[in-house]
């Protein structure tokens, strides 16, 4: 039997989610697993990037009704029908790309729930409680969304 | 004298903490300072997770009062007494625990406040401002809460 | 031709930011890769934490109308004309500071928002979006603030 040297590893992706809805929840906690047990790590980080200003990475309970509660608070925090200055197209002249979409309330709505997520690897899974999972949380779809995952920590060889 | 070689150290603890209220604010600041004295080490990364979705980490001002105001705020965001479909045991068919209490506020208030922190650890030390703690943020108690502590970095031998 | 051995680096800074008005995002992006090239660092993790309770570090787009909305959106989650306990002087008897300006709000504010933020780094560059900026939002300024920044990873020697 061979001995074991463990390694210092860093594993990066981009992971590519095309989303349907105006609002929406996709559960990465599965890919994220995956990923983890590609990369043979046993303890460490897995820190989970969203690369947009209205998408966001939020962790909760992927029970359907809930997710739709979660979308009633972000219309309460940031309604789609305010007045929001970055929809103004007769005043803004910074980053303005042809042909966007009003999207005031999603940044605001992005805002509020974050950008990303760092979780513990323990064992060589994700340390999650029971009712635990990871969402990409879509917030002015649909849209082409990117995610960057690195994971860093202690390999088996 | 010996020399004294740095290693690289993870350390994985998780604390259990049984909650008495509601909604209450547990200050984790001492504890997780234990942690990164036992664990010797000086420099890297310590992140604390809540293993729950109607729990949270936040870092704020250790002021009584301030923590009522907290309360407040929570309770406007996400009213205990507004509907949540979540609630809602008509419906309702995936993840239902037996005797569940209502708790679709909860999950909400969780959404908002984020599931973990990660600290920078520096001179053996969390790099915290002077008004800044730790705490767990239980926000549908009282239940018996698990913290998960991974402490990552260079530590002397 | 030298043959180049990868080494595990870390890098702590503080940076020192003077805020000139109440609410301010200051965006500390081209710091934190100015940073990062300083330290040689290819692959880890840039870990940023504001080091007050009432300001907060922040991702999102760095359109000045923009900045704006989030100015409102903050007013309206926790609106500085409401009652704070916080800012009673006749019952509070913790953490008094001498001349301290009520400041319940901008606590509210910094608790929705966040500490810090931890980033992915990739072949030397901070892995950010299109749109994606990092952001002191001083929220009781203006105020002299220091945040922590600490840089670990796999650097070219």
């Amino acid at each position: 039997m061979e001995t074991l040297t463990p390694a210092f590893v860093y594993r990066h992706t981009k992971v590519r989610i095309i989303t349907e809805r105006s609002t929406e929840f996709i559960d990465l906690t599965e890919s994220l697993e995956d990923l983890l047990a590609d990369s043979h790590i046993l303890t460490g980080f897995l820190n989970v990037q969203s690369l947009h200003t209205t998408a966001s990475i939020v962790v909760n309970e992927g029970e359907p009704l809930l997710l739709r509660d979660f979308e009633c608070l972000l219309r309460k925090v940031a309604p789609q029908e305010a007045l929001y200055q970055h929809d103004d197209e007769a005043v803004r002249t910074v980053n303005v790309s042809p042909g966007e979409r009003p999207n005031g309330a999603s940044h605001c709505r992005a805002l509020m729930l974050g950008t990303s997520a760092c979780l513990n690897v323990v064992n060589g899974r994700l340390v999650l409680g029971r009712w635990q999972r990871v969402f990409l949380a879509e917030l002015d779809g649909p849209r082409s969304r990117d995610i960057s995952v690195l994971l860093m920590g202690e390999a088996a060889q």
